[in-house]
């Protein structure tokens, strides 16, 4: 398999690329097996003001439709939310690759439970990104994981 | 509140909606806590050539950008699958209302363990158009919801 930090520098272009546009800086992609990319994406709230694309949804759009995930590779900048660990979930992907998890914690650890292979980096470039960013714009941050200050 | 047969109406509507067009037959609509109509959707996967817009997430979609779901209520024709069901818990979604799950079962259990409001309705009108469906078009409907017959 093609190195987890080769297939993270994909993920990460495209959250700088989601920062330069003026939105939530987490990017994803999807890769094959052997490595070839199905698609990419970053989170789009800002962009398309469209509170369901988040970044591993716009990876999974963007590499179309499939009859089979499980060989495929899921590679994010950030541990992803419940919105999107219950993609990979649904639709069997069978490798998540995580940048970081130190600035947010979603379901990844469930989805090890139900069989996902989690590989959890600990990236100093995706844990900076997201630092700057949500000392910069809490308020958006909050809005893009629903956190209301009341909830766990 | 209104009542939630009322409320399964507008969801049952895009469903059909989606049927017409060709499309894998389930309908969603996201309402606040008074029964107004915030957005409402339908599966696009034929239609837009797109794996990722599910019925409660177009609903979602329509609803645009919110600061909080808590009051919100989802409602769909069919139990939420893990992708959608994800969407709910993360986004803070206070109630889903749920047409039918006879015919597939997704997370609302899980949903009601993590606090949230599900009202199970048993609508004939649902079981029966994904029944037919799924009896009519099995390759499609599998490919939705991620199924490759050897997972559980």
């Amino acid at each position: 398999m093609t190195k987890p930090d080769e297939l993270l520098d994909v993920a990460y272009a495209e959250a700088v690329r989601g920062l330069a546009e003026g939105g939530v800086p987490i990017g994803a992609a999807l890769f094959d097996a052997d490595g070839t990319l199905l698609g990419s994406g970053h989170n789009r709230r800002v962009q398309n003001d469209d509170p369901s694309v988040h970044a591993e949804t716009d990876a999974f759009r963007a590499a179309g439709r499939r009859r089979d995930y499980r060989e495929t590779i899921m590679v994010t900048t950030l541990s992803p939310c419940w919105y999107c660990s219950g993609l990979v979930r649904q639709f069997g992907i069978g490798t998540v690759i995580i940048g970081e998890s130190q600035t947010f914690t979603g379901g990844h650890d469930w989805l090890a439970e139900h069989g996902v292979n989690v590989v959890l980096l600990d990236d100093a470039r995706c844990v900076d990104l997201m630092t700057t960013f949500i000392a910069d714009r809490p308020d958006l941050w909050f809005e893009d994981i629903g956190w209301t200050g009341e909830r766990a």
